[in-house]
């Protein structure tokens, strides 16, 4: 909570996730909270880490472009001076991309209104120096056909076919974008006659994910796409209530966090995020963002 | 040389540098060249490792979308089969593209008449998904003074200012293309009004480069981007006749070999390359190209 003596800040973040065992802060591990919270106690000489709470807790392996977090300071801190300092001390796979003043009532968690991910993949050999962020997986793949089938996912579903369980956490979530198309190659990266392998992009947007949901989602998708189960085999997901074992859950490398929308009246999102979420989610010990 | 019993392949590869100790092997260290030949004697079973000519032989971190090299294997051997086994086993940092049997004459080193490598820089923080392949670099960079400079490397000249020293070798090379351009963020990463830096792409082609030239020349045009030396300063660079200590070589994790070419007379060009080379760098103890 920002009293009269603390402003709250945004910040953009953009991570790789391979070197980094999630976003949550967890004893004796490189994490992105944990390293963040780390610096920034340093660099203002708080005495202590600072207390960080971001957009979507993603999952160890998982990168981000979009993350966002709040951070609530002491009023007398200058947020070009972090951010340049911020700027020196951090590793390559960690990048601030801005901090800048909240607004009013503004909730990194709670103020969101949707939450946009990419999941990467290939059935062929791609670019190795995209590889860190393309996850390889078993083909051949017909990205026509999942781009046909993933319009059945729209809307507002009980996805628990696609959440790991959780007492008492909802898993009802509204999708509001899922489409699949091809990335050719980077142009000009080696003969054109002997073309790289480009890969396959799945965009998913929904109001909140579950934890572990769009890599499910994904899964399902590729099952798909692989032609093992017909385009109706989601329908049929959909009005599962437990996570069936034939939905495959993508490897983490594959996803990235692209971006993070808010509502311009903040506070009303705020009182609606937690009054959906309150009973349910926040009685659990961990978020369930993926 | 091929024999009447043996036939030559032409292998089009590809590999993110960072973890490799460069392409020759070495003993102990992993290198592109080392595990190439150690993979292809064992799928085909050939009682020790192949032997492998490139047309490029990249450094420690220098990283190669469109690496060429040749071998010469028995007649009875299936490429297919050579492709197929070596997907499965090699590593996802290093990748064969193809492999096609070599036209008569072609040799990986000896024919090509060009060599393109791609120099990435950055002065800003970019997409850590991409920071394998960017070098950070201290700027603020004009790209454009760039872009107006180099032509001034342009053509033949000795360019023993931008080569290692190696007795008897020659640094007599014909610069065949020089520019610098922008390359903005991907889009749709994170949110537009925090845009993610771009970075600077270097594209230079020559008939062949001398060790640690490419980092040579993108060393010299960076210190003209930052305005510490003026454009004139390269035609001085080009008069001289021995490295100055004033020339910064470039960190290898922003340098990529992006393509090789050949000439369509293979017999011609390999006598001529051989004219021109035997006397001075097959007399080194390591080929010359960066």
């Amino acid at each position: 909570m920002t009293g009269p003596d603390t402003v709250r800040w945004r910040l953009d973040l953009a991570y790789a996730g391979a070197d980094f065992s999630g976003w949550a802060t967890q004893p004796g591990l490189r994490t992105v909270q944990g390293t963040l919270e780390h610096w920034i106690g340093q660099v203002l000489r708080l005495g202590g880490p600072a207390s960080l709470v971001c957009a979507g807790r993603t999952d160890a392996g998982v990168h981000a472009r979009g993350q966002v977090a709040h951070l609530d300071l002491p009023a007398e801190v200058d947020a070009t001076v972090l951010v340049r300092r911020l700027g020196r001390v951090l590793p390559p796979d960690l990048i601030v991309r801005s901090v800048t003043r909240a607004p009013d009532g503004f909730d990194a968690r709670f103020a969101a209104t949707w939450r946009r991910y990419c999941y990467r993949m290939s059935d062929t050999p791609t670019d190795p120096l995209h590889s860190p962020m393309v996850a390889r997986v078993r083909g051949p793949i017909d990205v026509a056909a999942i781009d046909a089938a993933a319009p059945r996912l729209l809307g507002l579903h009980d996805f628990a076919a696609f959440c790991k369980h959780r007492e008492g956490a909802s898993t009802i979530r509204t999708l509001q974008q899922v489409r699949a198309e091809l990335v050719p190659p980077p142009a000009g990266a080696g003969p054109a006659e002997v073309p790289l392998g480009g890969h396959i992009a799945i965009t998913v947007r929904a109001d909140a994910f579950c934890h572990s949901m769009v890599r499910s989602l994904v899964g399902a998708l590729w099952t798909v796409g692989t032609g093992r189960q017909p385009a109706s085999w989601l329908d049929e997901l959909l009005a599962t209530r437990t996570r069936p074992s034939t939905i495959q859950v993508m490897p983490a490398n594959g996803l990235t966090l692209e971006e993070v929308g808010y509502a311009d009246d903040l506070a009303d999102r705020v009182q609606q995020s937690r009054r959906m979420r309150t009973a349910d989610e926040l009685t659990a010990t961990e978020d369930d963002d993926d």
